[in-house]
Protein backbone atom coordinates (compact mmCIF):
# COMPACT_ATOMS: atom_id res chain seq x y z
CA UNK A 1 0.00 0.00 0.00
CA UNK A 2 2.77 2.17 0.00
CA UNK A 3 2.35 5.72 -1.91
CA UNK A 4 -1.70 5.20 -2.00
CA UNK A 5 -3.25 8.36 -0.98
CA UNK A 6 -4.47 8.99 2.13
CA UNK A 7 -7.59 11.35 2.46
CA UNK A 8 -8.07 13.62 5.88
CA UNK A 9 -10.90 14.98 6.81
CA UNK A 10 -12.19 17.27 10.08
CA UNK A 11 -15.57 17.93 11.19
CA UNK A 12 -16.47 21.44 12.62
CA UNK A 13 -19.75 21.05 14.82
CA UNK A 14 -20.88 24.72 15.52
CA UNK A 15 -23.19 24.48 18.91
CA UNK A 16 -24.51 26.01 22.09
CA UNK A 17 -26.75 22.46 22.54
CA UNK A 18 -23.78 20.47 22.11
CA UNK A 19 -21.17 22.25 24.10
CA UNK A 20 -23.67 22.91 27.11
CA UNK A 21 -24.49 19.05 27.07
CA UNK A 22 -28.11 19.41 26.64
CA UNK A 23 -27.98 17.76 23.34
CA UNK A 24 -25.81 14.57 22.81
CA UNK A 25 -23.97 14.58 19.29
CA UNK A 26 -24.69 11.54 16.98
CA UNK A 27 -23.30 13.45 14.32
CA UNK A 28 -19.51 12.75 14.71
CA UNK A 29 -19.84 8.89 14.63
CA UNK A 30 -22.05 8.52 11.92
CA UNK A 31 -19.92 11.31 9.84
CA UNK A 32 -16.75 9.21 10.87
CA UNK A 33 -18.16 5.86 9.48
CA UNK A 34 -19.39 6.73 6.18
CA UNK A 35 -16.89 8.46 5.33
CA UNK A 36 -13.94 5.43 6.94
CA UNK A 37 -15.70 3.61 4.74
CA UNK A 38 -15.02 5.51 1.47
CA UNK A 39 -12.01 5.96 2.79
CA UNK A 40 -11.55 9.40 3.85
CA UNK A 41 -10.65 9.17 7.59
CA UNK A 42 -11.89 11.76 10.13
CA UNK A 43 -8.44 13.07 11.74
CA UNK A 44 -9.87 15.97 14.07
CA UNK A 45 -13.33 17.21 15.40
CA UNK A 46 -13.92 20.61 17.09
CA UNK A 47 -17.10 21.60 18.56
CA UNK A 48 -17.64 25.40 19.25
CA UNK A 49 -20.06 27.48 20.05
CA UNK A 50 -22.68 29.52 17.71
CA UNK A 51 -19.91 32.84 17.56
CA UNK A 52 -19.17 33.97 14.00
CA UNK A 53 -15.36 34.37 14.62
CA UNK A 54 -14.95 31.08 16.78
CA UNK A 55 -16.27 29.57 13.28
CA UNK A 56 -14.30 31.77 10.97
CA UNK A 57 -11.21 30.97 12.84
CA UNK A 58 -12.13 27.15 13.15
CA UNK A 59 -12.59 26.61 9.60
CA UNK A 60 -10.04 28.84 8.07
CA UNK A 61 -7.41 26.80 10.59
CA UNK A 62 -8.53 23.77 9.64
CA UNK A 63 -9.32 23.93 5.58
CA UNK A 64 -5.51 23.62 4.48
CA UNK A 65 -4.57 21.22 6.73
CA UNK A 66 -7.45 18.41 5.49
CA UNK A 67 -8.67 17.33 2.37
CA UNK A 68 -12.30 17.82 3.55
CA UNK A 69 -13.76 20.27 6.14
CA UNK A 70 -17.28 19.05 7.31
CA UNK A 71 -19.44 21.37 9.30
CA UNK A 72 -22.47 20.49 11.14
CA UNK A 73 -25.13 23.32 12.48
CA UNK A 74 -26.79 26.41 11.96
CA UNK A 75 -27.99 26.81 8.74
CA UNK A 76 -31.98 26.81 9.99
CA UNK A 77 -34.08 30.25 9.28
CA UNK A 78 -33.81 31.41 12.87
CA UNK A 79 -31.38 34.11 14.37
CA UNK A 80 -28.71 31.59 15.78
CA UNK A 81 -28.43 30.18 12.49
CA UNK A 82 -25.54 32.36 11.49
CA UNK A 83 -22.91 29.32 9.45
CA UNK A 84 -23.81 30.72 6.25
CA UNK A 85 -22.82 33.93 6.81
CA UNK A 86 -19.48 32.82 8.78
CA UNK A 87 -18.71 30.69 6.23
CA UNK A 88 -18.91 33.58 3.59
CA UNK A 89 -16.64 35.80 6.05
CA UNK A 90 -14.11 32.70 6.36
CA UNK A 91 -14.00 32.99 2.43
CA UNK A 92 -13.86 36.87 1.90
CA UNK A 93 -16.96 36.45 -0.45
CA UNK A 94 -20.13 38.23 -0.03
CA UNK A 95 -23.77 36.92 0.40
CA UNK A 96 -26.26 35.62 -2.15
CA UNK A 97 -29.44 34.23 -2.62
CA UNK A 98 -28.87 31.22 -4.42
CA UNK A 99 -31.47 30.82 -7.08
CA UNK A 100 -31.55 26.86 -6.82
CA UNK A 101 -32.03 26.97 -3.01
CA UNK A 102 -34.66 29.90 -3.71
CA UNK A 103 -36.72 27.49 -6.12
CA UNK A 104 -36.67 24.69 -3.31
CA UNK A 105 -38.16 27.17 -1.17
CA UNK A 106 -40.61 28.03 -3.97
CA UNK A 107 -41.63 24.06 -4.38
CA UNK A 108 -42.66 23.90 -0.75
CA UNK A 109 -44.33 26.56 0.11
CA UNK A 110 -46.54 28.88 -0.66
CA UNK A 111 -45.60 32.45 -1.88
CA UNK A 112 -47.31 34.08 1.42
CA UNK A 113 -45.34 31.43 3.29
CA UNK A 114 -41.51 32.35 2.10
CA UNK A 115 -40.83 34.78 4.97
CA UNK A 116 -37.33 36.69 5.45
CA UNK A 117 -36.82 34.04 7.80
CA UNK A 118 -37.17 31.61 4.88
CA UNK A 119 -34.95 33.05 2.50
CA UNK A 120 -32.42 33.38 4.78
CA UNK A 121 -32.08 29.12 4.01
CA UNK A 122 -31.44 30.09 0.42
CA UNK A 123 -28.25 32.60 1.55
CA UNK A 124 -25.12 31.40 1.18
CA UNK A 125 -21.61 32.26 0.23
CA UNK A 126 -20.99 33.01 -3.50
CA UNK A 127 -19.75 30.39 -5.25
CA UNK A 128 -21.68 28.29 -3.27
CA UNK A 129 -23.14 24.77 -4.55
CA UNK A 130 -26.18 22.76 -3.09
CA UNK A 131 -25.98 19.97 -0.74
CA UNK A 132 -29.30 18.43 -1.11
CA UNK A 133 -30.87 15.92 1.10
CA UNK A 134 -34.52 14.34 1.29
CA UNK A 135 -35.59 14.69 4.55
CA UNK A 136 -36.59 18.42 5.20
CA UNK A 137 -36.52 21.48 2.86
CA UNK A 138 -32.81 23.29 3.69
CA UNK A 139 -29.74 22.43 1.23
CA UNK A 140 -26.97 22.72 2.66
CA UNK A 141 -23.98 24.14 0.31
CA UNK A 142 -20.14 23.34 -0.50
CA UNK A 143 -17.42 26.25 -1.16
CA UNK A 144 -14.52 24.84 -2.13
CA UNK A 145 -13.21 21.82 0.61
CA UNK A 146 -15.67 22.80 2.99
CA UNK A 147 -19.20 21.66 3.48
CA UNK A 148 -21.59 23.28 5.08
CA UNK A 149 -24.40 20.62 6.72
CA UNK A 150 -27.17 20.59 9.16
CA UNK A 151 -26.83 19.94 12.54
CA UNK A 152 -30.03 18.02 13.12
CA UNK A 153 -29.41 14.49 12.73
CA UNK A 154 -32.04 12.72 10.12
CA UNK A 155 -31.10 15.98 8.01
CA UNK A 156 -27.12 15.39 8.63
CA UNK A 157 -27.20 12.09 7.83
CA UNK A 158 -29.21 12.32 4.56
CA UNK A 159 -26.60 14.85 3.37
CA UNK A 160 -24.11 12.56 4.22
CA UNK A 161 -24.84 9.69 2.57
CA UNK A 162 -25.74 12.04 -0.43
CA UNK A 163 -22.19 13.22 -0.84
CA UNK A 164 -19.95 10.48 0.22
CA UNK A 165 -20.20 8.15 -2.49
CA UNK A 166 -19.27 11.37 -5.02
CA UNK A 167 -16.22 11.91 -3.17
CA UNK A 168 -13.13 11.30 -3.78
CA UNK A 169 -11.31 8.51 -1.26
CA UNK A 170 -8.52 6.25 -0.61
CA UNK A 171 -8.53 3.13 0.46
CA UNK A 172 -11.23 2.33 3.13
CA UNK A 173 -9.63 1.50 6.85
CA UNK A 174 -10.76 -1.74 8.31
CA UNK A 175 -10.95 -3.09 11.36
CA UNK A 176 -11.16 -6.96 13.52
CA UNK A 177 -12.02 -6.50 17.01
CA UNK A 178 -10.93 -9.22 19.63
CA UNK A 179 -12.56 -9.26 23.08
CA UNK A 180 -11.37 -10.55 26.38
CA UNK A 181 -11.99 -10.61 29.79
CA UNK A 182 -8.11 -10.40 30.88
CA UNK A 183 -7.25 -7.24 32.57
CA UNK A 184 -5.30 -4.95 30.48
CA UNK A 185 -2.06 -5.05 32.82
CA UNK A 186 -2.23 -8.76 31.61
CA UNK A 187 -2.13 -8.07 27.92
CA UNK A 188 -0.28 -4.97 27.49
CA UNK A 189 3.34 -6.45 26.86
CA UNK A 190 2.39 -8.75 24.28
CA UNK A 191 0.10 -6.52 23.11
CA UNK A 192 2.85 -3.89 22.20
CA UNK A 193 5.37 -6.81 20.97
CA UNK A 194 2.35 -7.62 18.21
CA UNK A 195 2.22 -3.69 17.32
CA UNK A 196 5.88 -3.46 16.73
CA UNK A 197 5.95 -6.68 14.54
CA UNK A 198 2.54 -4.76 12.51
CA UNK A 199 3.59 -0.88 12.29
CA UNK A 200 1.31 -0.63 9.47
CA UNK A 201 -1.63 -1.35 11.69
CA UNK A 202 -3.34 0.75 14.38
CA UNK A 203 -3.64 -1.70 17.42
CA UNK A 204 -5.87 -0.44 20.75
CA UNK A 205 -7.04 -1.43 23.72
CA UNK A 206 -10.35 -0.28 25.25
CA UNK A 207 -11.65 -1.74 28.51
CA UNK A 208 -15.12 -1.54 29.64
CA UNK A 209 -16.51 -1.98 33.12
CA UNK A 210 -20.11 -2.43 32.95
CA UNK A 211 -22.86 -3.58 35.05
CA UNK A 212 -22.47 -7.16 33.35
CA UNK A 213 -19.05 -7.12 33.72
CA UNK A 214 -15.76 -6.06 32.73
CA UNK A 215 -13.97 -7.06 29.17
CA UNK A 216 -11.64 -5.57 26.79
CA UNK A 217 -12.01 -5.02 23.18
CA UNK A 218 -8.47 -5.24 21.05
CA UNK A 219 -9.19 -3.09 17.88
CA UNK A 220 -6.82 -3.36 14.98
CA UNK A 221 -7.76 -1.22 12.01
CA UNK A 222 -5.68 -1.04 8.83
CA UNK A 223 -6.21 -0.79 4.73
CA UNK A 224 -4.67 -4.54 4.43
CA UNK A 225 -7.28 -7.27 4.90
CA UNK A 226 -4.64 -10.11 5.03
CA UNK A 227 -2.19 -8.16 7.29
CA UNK A 228 -5.69 -7.40 9.57
CA UNK A 229 -6.44 -10.87 9.85
CA UNK A 230 -2.72 -12.41 10.94
CA UNK A 231 -2.39 -9.84 13.70
CA UNK A 232 -5.85 -10.50 14.86
CA UNK A 233 -4.77 -14.15 14.47
CA UNK A 234 -1.23 -13.73 16.64
CA UNK A 235 -3.72 -11.76 19.19
CA UNK A 236 -6.32 -14.27 20.11
CA UNK A 237 -2.85 -16.54 20.05
CA UNK A 238 -2.06 -14.30 22.86
CA UNK A 239 -5.27 -13.78 24.38
CA UNK A 240 -5.78 -17.96 24.76
CA UNK A 241 -1.58 -18.12 25.92
CA UNK A 242 -2.88 -15.89 28.73
CA UNK A 243 -5.52 -18.13 30.02
CA UNK A 244 -8.51 -15.91 28.58
CA UNK A 245 -11.22 -16.85 26.07
CA UNK A 246 -10.83 -14.33 22.50
CA UNK A 247 -14.40 -13.75 21.05
CA UNK A 248 -13.62 -12.61 17.41
CA UNK A 249 -16.04 -10.20 15.99
CA UNK A 250 -17.05 -10.06 12.55
CA UNK A 251 -14.77 -8.03 10.57
CA UNK A 252 -16.07 -4.19 9.93
CA UNK A 253 -15.58 -2.16 7.39
CA UNK B 1 -24.90 39.79 37.37
CA UNK B 2 -22.31 42.12 35.34
CA UNK B 3 -18.56 41.86 36.80
CA UNK B 4 -19.37 37.75 37.31
CA UNK B 5 -16.44 36.07 36.39
CA UNK B 6 -17.25 33.49 34.10
CA UNK B 7 -15.65 29.99 34.24
CA UNK B 8 -14.19 28.49 31.31
CA UNK B 9 -12.86 25.10 30.03
CA UNK B 10 -11.94 23.46 27.45
CA UNK B 11 -12.32 19.29 26.94
CA UNK B 12 -9.47 17.46 24.80
CA UNK B 13 -10.89 13.60 24.03
CA UNK B 14 -8.05 11.64 23.28
CA UNK B 15 -9.19 8.20 20.86
CA UNK B 16 -8.60 7.18 17.37
CA UNK B 17 -11.79 5.07 18.37
CA UNK B 18 -13.68 8.27 19.20
CA UNK B 19 -12.49 9.65 15.86
CA UNK B 20 -13.14 5.93 13.70
CA UNK B 21 -16.74 6.36 14.62
CA UNK B 22 -16.63 2.79 16.11
CA UNK B 23 -16.85 4.22 19.77
CA UNK B 24 -20.14 7.19 20.96
CA UNK B 25 -18.49 9.86 22.96
CA UNK B 26 -20.47 10.17 25.79
CA UNK B 27 -17.91 11.96 28.29
CA UNK B 28 -18.80 15.47 26.33
CA UNK B 29 -22.28 15.70 27.21
CA UNK B 30 -21.70 14.24 30.37
CA UNK B 31 -18.75 16.36 31.66
CA UNK B 32 -20.71 19.72 29.96
CA UNK B 33 -23.70 19.19 32.11
CA UNK B 34 -21.73 18.52 35.46
CA UNK B 35 -19.74 21.51 35.32
CA UNK B 36 -22.22 23.78 33.52
CA UNK B 37 -23.99 23.29 36.72
CA UNK B 38 -20.89 24.30 39.10
CA UNK B 39 -20.51 27.62 36.53
CA UNK B 40 -17.92 26.57 34.31
CA UNK B 41 -18.52 26.70 30.75
CA UNK B 42 -17.46 24.53 28.38
CA UNK B 43 -15.98 26.78 25.18
CA UNK B 44 -14.47 24.24 23.09
CA UNK B 45 -14.07 20.65 22.71
CA UNK B 46 -11.39 19.28 20.49
CA UNK B 47 -11.31 15.22 19.19
CA UNK B 48 -7.99 14.53 18.47
CA UNK B 49 -5.82 11.00 17.75
CA UNK B 50 -3.71 9.07 20.03
CA UNK B 51 -0.36 11.22 18.71
CA UNK B 52 1.64 13.00 20.83
CA UNK B 53 2.23 15.82 18.89
CA UNK B 54 -1.29 16.27 18.23
CA UNK B 55 -1.96 15.87 21.89
CA UNK B 56 0.86 18.33 22.89
CA UNK B 57 0.22 20.74 20.45
CA UNK B 58 -3.77 21.04 21.07
CA UNK B 59 -3.43 21.01 25.16
CA UNK B 60 -0.63 23.87 25.08
CA UNK B 61 -2.69 25.68 22.65
CA UNK B 62 -5.77 25.72 25.17
CA UNK B 63 -4.33 25.69 28.24
CA UNK B 64 -3.53 29.47 28.32
CA UNK B 65 -6.93 29.76 26.82
CA UNK B 66 -9.54 28.57 29.39
CA UNK B 67 -9.38 28.85 33.13
CA UNK B 68 -9.64 24.42 32.88
CA UNK B 69 -8.54 21.96 30.27
CA UNK B 70 -9.73 18.35 30.52
CA UNK B 71 -8.64 15.61 28.75
CA UNK B 72 -10.08 12.23 28.71
CA UNK B 73 -8.77 8.56 27.21
CA UNK B 74 -5.21 7.19 27.17
CA UNK B 75 -4.22 6.43 30.43
CA UNK B 76 -4.48 2.63 31.12
CA UNK B 77 -1.60 0.43 31.01
CA UNK B 78 -1.07 -0.60 27.32
CA UNK B 79 1.17 0.76 24.59
CA UNK B 80 -1.49 3.04 22.67
CA UNK B 81 -2.15 4.55 26.60
CA UNK B 82 0.32 7.63 25.80
CA UNK B 83 -1.87 10.91 27.57
CA UNK B 84 0.91 11.31 30.32
CA UNK B 85 4.07 11.15 28.75
CA UNK B 86 2.63 13.76 26.14
CA UNK B 87 1.37 16.42 28.76
CA UNK B 88 4.70 15.84 30.30
CA UNK B 89 6.36 16.40 27.29
CA UNK B 90 3.74 19.56 26.83
CA UNK B 91 4.87 21.01 30.29
CA UNK B 92 8.46 20.60 29.75
CA UNK B 93 9.17 18.57 32.73
CA UNK B 94 10.12 14.99 33.30
CA UNK B 95 8.19 11.40 33.83
CA UNK B 96 8.47 10.25 37.29
CA UNK B 97 6.58 7.44 39.24
CA UNK B 98 4.31 8.88 41.38
CA UNK B 99 4.56 7.11 44.93
CA UNK B 100 0.63 7.66 45.92
CA UNK B 101 0.30 5.96 42.35
CA UNK B 102 2.37 3.33 42.82
CA UNK B 103 1.00 2.43 46.84
CA UNK B 104 -2.59 2.03 45.42
CA UNK B 105 -1.47 -0.27 42.58
CA UNK B 106 0.30 -2.14 45.66
CA UNK B 107 -3.27 -1.95 47.59
CA UNK B 108 -4.81 -3.59 45.02
CA UNK B 109 -2.25 -5.93 42.93
CA UNK B 110 -0.10 -8.93 44.49
CA UNK B 111 3.44 -8.05 44.01
CA UNK B 112 4.11 -10.53 40.76
CA UNK B 113 1.39 -8.77 39.30
CA UNK B 114 2.84 -5.19 39.35
CA UNK B 115 4.37 -5.62 36.00
CA UNK B 116 5.64 -2.77 33.69
CA UNK B 117 2.50 -1.90 31.82
CA UNK B 118 0.79 -1.48 35.24
CA UNK B 119 3.68 0.77 36.80
CA UNK B 120 3.03 3.12 33.83
CA UNK B 121 -0.33 3.95 34.95
CA UNK B 122 1.56 5.59 38.17
CA UNK B 123 4.24 6.96 35.87
CA UNK B 124 3.32 10.75 35.74
CA UNK B 125 4.62 14.10 35.21
CA UNK B 126 6.86 15.70 37.19
CA UNK B 127 4.90 17.93 39.93
CA UNK B 128 0.95 15.72 38.92
CA UNK B 129 -1.36 15.52 41.73
CA UNK B 130 -3.80 12.15 41.72
CA UNK B 131 -6.99 12.16 40.30
CA UNK B 132 -8.79 9.71 42.35
CA UNK B 133 -11.55 7.09 41.34
CA UNK B 134 -13.37 4.70 43.09
CA UNK B 135 -15.04 2.76 39.70
CA UNK B 136 -11.56 1.93 38.29
CA UNK B 137 -7.60 1.43 40.25
CA UNK B 138 -6.03 3.88 37.56
CA UNK B 139 -6.10 7.35 38.79
CA UNK B 140 -6.05 10.47 36.42
CA UNK B 141 -3.60 13.78 37.48
CA UNK B 142 -3.73 17.34 37.30
CA UNK B 143 -0.74 19.53 36.45
CA UNK B 144 -1.30 23.46 36.75
CA UNK B 145 -5.07 23.66 35.36
CA UNK B 146 -4.99 20.90 33.26
CA UNK B 147 -6.89 17.70 34.33
CA UNK B 148 -6.16 13.96 32.72
CA UNK B 149 -8.67 11.79 33.24
CA UNK B 150 -9.66 8.59 31.44
CA UNK B 151 -11.52 7.71 28.86
CA UNK B 152 -13.52 4.83 29.44
CA UNK B 153 -17.07 6.67 30.65
CA UNK B 154 -17.46 4.93 33.93
CA UNK B 155 -14.23 6.38 35.27
CA UNK B 156 -14.43 9.14 33.93
CA UNK B 157 -17.89 10.16 35.55
CA UNK B 158 -16.69 9.32 38.49
CA UNK B 159 -13.27 11.29 38.29
CA UNK B 160 -15.92 14.39 37.13
CA UNK B 161 -17.84 13.89 40.00
CA UNK B 162 -15.47 13.55 42.30
CA UNK B 163 -13.67 16.71 41.02
CA UNK B 164 -16.54 19.25 40.23
CA UNK B 165 -17.53 20.24 44.35
CA UNK B 166 -13.79 21.37 44.83
CA UNK B 167 -13.46 22.88 41.63
CA UNK B 168 -13.94 27.68 41.66
CA UNK B 169 -16.90 27.81 39.60
CA UNK B 170 -19.18 31.06 38.63
CA UNK B 171 -23.07 31.15 38.62
CA UNK B 172 -24.63 28.62 37.29
CA UNK B 173 -26.54 28.51 33.82
CA UNK B 174 -29.71 27.35 33.99
CA UNK B 175 -31.80 27.13 31.43
CA UNK B 176 -36.00 27.00 30.10
CA UNK B 177 -37.26 24.88 27.03
CA UNK B 178 -40.19 25.46 25.31
CA UNK B 179 -41.53 23.36 23.11
CA UNK B 180 -43.87 23.34 20.00
CA UNK B 181 -44.59 22.18 16.97
CA UNK B 182 -44.61 25.49 14.88
CA UNK B 183 -42.18 25.56 11.72
CA UNK B 184 -39.04 26.99 12.54
CA UNK B 185 -39.43 29.81 9.77
CA UNK B 186 -42.61 30.90 11.50
CA UNK B 187 -41.47 31.38 14.88
CA UNK B 188 -38.60 32.94 13.85
CA UNK B 189 -38.92 36.72 13.64
CA UNK B 190 -40.62 36.73 16.76
CA UNK B 191 -37.97 34.67 18.50
CA UNK B 192 -35.03 36.90 17.26
CA UNK B 193 -37.23 40.07 18.33
CA UNK B 194 -37.11 37.98 21.73
CA UNK B 195 -33.31 37.53 21.72
CA UNK B 196 -33.05 41.02 21.16
CA UNK B 197 -34.94 42.36 24.36
CA UNK B 198 -33.07 39.75 26.11
CA UNK B 199 -29.55 40.09 24.96
CA UNK B 200 -27.93 38.36 28.53
CA UNK B 201 -29.47 35.52 27.46
CA UNK B 202 -29.27 32.59 24.50
CA UNK B 203 -31.85 31.38 22.74
CA UNK B 204 -31.77 28.84 20.53
CA UNK B 205 -33.56 26.66 18.25
CA UNK B 206 -33.53 23.20 17.67
CA UNK B 207 -35.93 21.59 15.33
CA UNK B 208 -36.26 17.59 15.17
CA UNK B 209 -37.67 15.44 12.31
CA UNK B 210 -38.52 12.34 13.97
CA UNK B 211 -40.80 9.50 13.07
CA UNK B 212 -43.00 10.67 15.89
CA UNK B 213 -43.32 14.13 14.47
CA UNK B 214 -41.54 16.86 13.90
CA UNK B 215 -41.15 19.48 17.02
CA UNK B 216 -38.91 22.58 17.60
CA UNK B 217 -37.10 22.99 20.93
CA UNK B 218 -37.05 26.81 22.15
CA UNK B 219 -34.19 26.51 24.33
CA UNK B 220 -33.14 29.70 27.05
CA UNK B 221 -30.13 30.06 29.05
CA UNK B 222 -28.46 32.14 31.22
CA UNK B 223 -27.41 32.88 34.71
CA UNK B 224 -30.54 34.80 36.23
CA UNK B 225 -33.91 33.13 36.79
CA UNK B 226 -36.31 35.85 36.77
CA UNK B 227 -34.82 37.22 33.30
CA UNK B 228 -35.18 33.57 31.96
CA UNK B 229 -38.71 32.98 33.46
CA UNK B 230 -39.71 36.54 31.52
CA UNK B 231 -38.48 35.55 28.23
CA UNK B 232 -39.59 31.99 28.36
CA UNK B 233 -43.10 33.18 29.58
CA UNK B 234 -43.26 35.74 25.98
CA UNK B 235 -41.62 32.59 24.10
CA UNK B 236 -44.87 31.18 25.43
CA UNK B 237 -46.84 33.50 24.63
CA UNK B 238 -45.43 34.17 20.56
CA UNK B 239 -45.87 30.61 20.07
CA UNK B 240 -49.83 30.76 21.36
CA UNK B 241 -50.10 34.32 19.25
CA UNK B 242 -49.19 31.87 15.85
CA UNK B 243 -51.36 29.51 16.80
CA UNK B 244 -49.27 26.96 18.78
CA UNK B 245 -49.12 25.32 21.58
CA UNK B 246 -46.04 25.72 23.45
CA UNK B 247 -44.99 23.02 26.34
CA UNK B 248 -42.53 24.07 29.11
CA UNK B 249 -40.58 21.53 30.35
CA UNK B 250 -39.47 22.14 33.67
CA UNK B 251 -37.07 24.06 34.42
CA UNK B 252 -33.18 22.36 34.10
CA UNK B 253 -30.00 23.62 36.12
Amino acid sequence: MAGERVYTASLVIIGNEILSGRTQDLNLAYAAKRLGARGIRVREVRVIPDECDAIVATVNELRPKFDYVFTTGGIGPTHDDITAECIARAFGVGLTLHPEAKRILEQHYRPEQINAARLRMATMPEGAELVRNAVSRVPGFRIDNVYVLAGVPEVMQAMIDGLVPNLAGGVPVRSRTVSCQLAEGVIAEGLEAIQRRYPDLDIGSYPAFRRSGYGVSLVLRGTDEARLAAAAAEVADLVRALGGTPQEEPPEA
